[in-house]
C-alpha cells in the first residue's frame, strides 16, 4: 500500500468477503446476483439508521464529548498519580469493552510488568460475583493504594452493588474516613441510586449519556476512563470511530458495516444460525467477547417491532487463531453449513519474532528455521481461510493494518453499525433486552427483595422438580 | 446430603435434566416417552464403547500409570525446587487441559501471589504463535529461572516447534551450556522428532501413551506434569476419573455420561446444533474451553464410519455465569430453539464472602445487605435456569459438590465418555481429525516445506481473489 496515502487512510479497516461467495466456495456460498439484489433492496437499513441518529447517542460519542474528555483525563491523572492498582467493578457492557480495549492496546502481561515500564496502575475488571474471585482479588491487592471505578448506569445492578458494598466495608477497614476518595462512580446523571451517594461523599463522578445502552457504551466514560487510566490514547480511539462512522454514513457503496449486515442477512437466510468471530491476534482475544454481547443481546429477540413472535438471533462464537485451529477447525471444515466465520487478520503485529536455526538435525521442521512467527501466523490464517473455503463453508476477513487505538475505534463502530443495520433488516429493536427481566425478577424473589412475593410463590410452585430426571 | 455417606460418594458429580423435558418446559422439550425409548435403544453405545476399551487408552489412564506417576512427581519436584517459573509450550490438547485444571484448582490470581504462599512456580501456557505474545512473555520471565515443558506427541506441531526453536536460542544466550536442563519433553515414546533430541541432550522426558489423542490427554503426563508442578493432587484427579468410569462402565441406568449422550442425540434431532456450556464458577471458566475442543473436534465430522457424507457436529459455545447473563441470556431466552445449555453449578465454593450492611440509604439494594455472594450466585443460577426453562429452551444442570481435584477428575471423564458414546450414536469416528490436514498442508506449502510443491501451485491458482468483493 502506498506510503503517500494519509495515515488515517492507510490505517483503514477493510473487509474481504470473497469467501462468502458461490463463485469462490461453491453452491453453499452466496450467488453474486443474490448479493447485488439484497444490497440494493436493503438500503433502507442505512437510511433509517441514519434518520434515527439522534436516538442512537452511542453513534455520536466520537464527536460530542469535548466537555467530558478533560474530566476523564483529570480523573485518570489523579488515579495514575495516586494509586498502584485500578479495579473496575462492573458487569456486561460495563466490563467487556474495558477488558477488550486494554487487551488490544497494552502489553499482554501488563500487570506483571514492573511499575516503571507499565503504562499505568495495575488493572483488574471484576465482572463476576464468584466468592472465590472476590476473595482471591483481595489477597493480591493493597486496598490502601487501590482505586475502584464502579460502573452501573442504574446503580441497581445486583452484582456490581454487592461488590461495592463489600469494597466499601473493606476500604473503611483499610483507610478509614478516606474510603470515599478511593471510589469513582460512572452512572446516570440524574436517575439511579449511585448519584446520591456519589454527591453525598464528594466522589469523582462520570456520566453515562442518555441513549447509550451498556453494550454500546465503550466510547463513553464507561470505557474511556479505564482506557485513559491505563495510558491508552482515547482521542485516537474516538477518531477511529469517527472515521468508520464517516465511511458508513449516508451511503451503501463502500460502507463496510452495511456490506457485513447484508451478508449476515443472506447467511441467516441460508440457515446459518451461528456467527464465529476468530481474530488472529492475542490482542483481539477479548474483542470477541465484546462482540459476542453486542451481537447476541442486540439481535436475539423473541418478537419483532410489530409484536410478531420471531425468535431470531445468531449465536456468536468466540475463537482465537491460530490456537483454536487445534480445537474448532475440524468442526468448521467437516461440520454442518450452519455458520459464518469472521476472521480478523492483522497486517503488522507490534512485534517481529524470528525463528532461529536450531535443531537443524530434524528435517521435518527445517522450513521453520529462519522464518518468523509473523510469517507462520500469516500463513496459518491464509491456510485456514483456504481450508474452510475449500470445504464450502462461508467465511470472510476483516483486515486491520495494525492493532492501534485508531483501528480499534474503527472496529468498535464497524460492528456497532452492522448490528444497528441488522436490527432494521430483521425489524427488531436492537437496543432493548426484555428477556433478562425474568431472571432478574426471579433473583430478587429468591433473595427476598420487597415487592416480589408473587414471583416467589410462582418459583415455589415450579420447584417441585422430578427426582426421576436426576442421575 | 448425609454426612455419614463416604466422602467419595458425597463428592459425586450429578446431572439434573428436568429442564430438558416437555413436562417442565413445554412442547420444545423432550417427551418422557421419547426419552425412555431412546434410552433403551441407544444402549449399544455403552456396550460398544466398553468393548473398545483396549483401543481407548485414555479411559484407563486412571489405573495404568503407577509406573509413570513417580517419574512425573520426580520431575515436578525438580522444577518446584529449581525454578521460579514453569512454561508449557503446547497447543490444542496439549494446552487446554493444563489451563483448565490449573484455573479450576489453584488461586485465581496464582501468578500474582508472593512465592511463599503460591503453590509452586509461576505458570504460563503458551498456546499461540502471535509474535507479540512471545515477545511479551520474554519481557516478564527470567530465563535463568524458568523451565519449559514442550508438549507435542508428534514433535512436528509447527507452532510448538517454532516456539521451541526460539526458546532454545534464548536459553543458550541466557544460560549457555545449561540450556537443555531447562527443557522437559512430553512426546511419543518412539516415533516423532523430539525423542531423539531429548535423548541426545539428556532432557527429562515423559511419554504420551499410544491411543491417547490430544483432546483426551489431560490425565496422562501431558496434564499431570503441569498439575503436579503447581501443587495439584494428581492422584485425586485420577481417582475422580476412576470413580466416574466406574459409574459408567457396563450399565446404562445411573450412567450420567450415557444419559447426557442420549439427551444430546434427542436435542440434535430436535434441531439443536449448538451446545452451550455455562459454569457458574470462575474456577471452571477454562474447563469450558477444554470441553469446546473435545466436543467440536470429536463430533464435527464430514463423513460417518461407512463413508456417507453427514456433516454432523454441534457447535460448542463457552459462557460463564453470572457474567454472561449480561451478555448471552437475552439470546438464550428470546432467541431460536437451537441450543441446549449445560449449566455447571457448584454447591460449596472455596470462599464465603458476606455482603456487609453499607449504603443502607438505598432501599433498592437493601435485600443484598447481610446476604452473601454465595447466596447471590446460587440465586442467579437458579433464576437463570428458571427463566431459560420458562421461555421453553432446553437446559440441564451438572452439579458439583465442590471444585476439587476429585470432582474435576470426574468432570473430565464424564464429558470424555459422553463424547465417546456420541461417536457411537452418530456412527462417526470421534477420535480422528481429518479436517485439519488441509490447513496444515496449505501452511507447509506457503512456508515452502519440501514436498508440498503441488499444494503451493494449487494455492496460487486459487489466490486470484476478486477485488469486487472487498470494501
Amino acid at each position: 500500500m502506498s506510503n503517500t496515502m494519509p495515515w488515517r487512510d492507510r490505517m483503514r479497516v477493510k473487509v474481504d468477503f470473497s469467501n462468502m461467495m458461490a463463485e469462490n466456495i461453491g453452491e453453499r456460498g452466496i450467488r453474486d446476483i443474490d448479493f447485488s439484489e439484497a444490497f440494493e433492496n436493503c438500503s433502507y437499513a442505512v437510511t433509517q439508521t441514519d434518520a434515527a441518529r439522534n436516538a442512537m447517542r452511542w453513534r455520536d460519542l466520537h464527536s460530542v464529548q469535548s466537555d467530558v474528555l478533560p474530566e476523564v483525563k483529570r480523573i485518570a491523572e489523579r488515579v495514575r498519580r495516586s494509586y498502584d492498582t485500578f479495579v473496575v467493578l462492573g458487569i456486561g457492557g460495563s466490563a467487556l469493552g474495558p477488558i477488550a480495549v486494554q487487551q488490544a492496546l497494552n502489553h499482554l502481561h501488563y500487570n506483571s510488568l514492573p511499575a516503571e515500564t507499565r503504562n499505568g496502575p495495575k488493572f483488574y475488571v471484576e465482572d463476576n460475583i464468584d466468592p472465590q474471585r472476590m476473595s482471591d482479588l483481595l489477597d493480591i491487592i493493597d486496598l490502601r493504594s487501590t482505586a475502584f471505578n464502579v460502573i452501573s448506569k442504574s446503580g441497581s445492578t445486583s452484582e456490581t452493588m454487592a461488590q461495592l458494598l463489600i469494597i466499601i466495608a473493606a476500604l473503611k477497614d483499610a483507610v478509614g474516613d478516606e474510603w470515599a476518595s478511593h471510589l469513582i462512580i460512572t452512572t446516570d446523571r440524574e436517575r439511579g441510586n449511585l448519584i446520591g451517594v456519589a454527591k453525598a461523599h464528594g466522589m469523582d463522578t462520570l456520566y453515562v449519556p442518555d441513549g447509550v445502552g451498556g453494550r454500546f457504551s465503550e466510547l463513553c466514560p464507561v470505557g474511556l476512563l479505564p482506557a485513559a487510566v491505563c495510558g491508552i490514547d482515547i482521542e485516537a480511539l474516538l477518531d477511529g470511530a469517527r472515521y468508520m462512522d464517516e465511511l458508513c454514513t449516508g451511503k451503501t457503496a463502500g460502507n463496510p458495516a452495511y456490506t457485513l449486515a447484508v451478508l449476515s442477512l443472506l447467511a441467516i437466510k441460508k440457515g446459518c444460525n451461528i456467527s464465529v468471530i476468530m481474530p488472529y491476534s492475542d490482542s483481539l482475544k477479548y474483542f470477541a467477547d465484546w462482540y459476542a454481547q453486542l451481537w447476541a443481546e442486540s439481535l436475539g429477540k423473541a418478537t419483532d417491532r410489530c409484536g410478531n413472535i420471531v425468535h431470531c438471533g445468531q449465536t456468536p462464537v468466540k475463537a482465537l487463531g491460530v490456537t483454536d485451529q487445534h480445537s474448532q477447525v475440524q468442526l468448521y471444515t467437516g461440520g454442518p453449513f450452519d455458520k459464518v466465520i469472521t476472521f480478523i487478520g492483522v497486517d503488522n503485529h507490534r512485534a517481529n519474532v524470528c525463528i532461529p536455526r536450531e535443531l537443524t538435525e530434524i528435517p521435518d521442521i527445517a522450513f521453520l528455521c529462519g522464518s518468523t512467527l509473523n510469517a507462520l501466523l500469516d500463513s496459518e490464517l491464509y491456510a485456514t481461510q483456504y481450508a474452510v473455503s475449500k470445504s464450502g463453508h462461508m467465511n470472510l476477513l476483516v483486515c486491520m493494518p495494525e492493532v492501534n487505538a485508531f483501528t480499534v475505534g474503527q472496529l468498535i463502530m464497524l460492528f456497532e453499525l452492522q448490528t444497528a443495520y441488522m436490527g432494521e433488516l430483521l425489524n427488531i429493536d436492537a437496543f432493548d433486552q426484555p428477556g433478562v427481566e425474568e431472571g432478574k425478577n426471579a433473583t430478587y424473589a429468591l433473595l427476598g427483595k420487597r415487592g416480589f412475593d408473587d414471583k416467589r410463590e410462582e418459583l415455589e410452585r415450579a420447584s417441585a422438580s422430578t427426582i426421576r430426571y436426576r442421575v
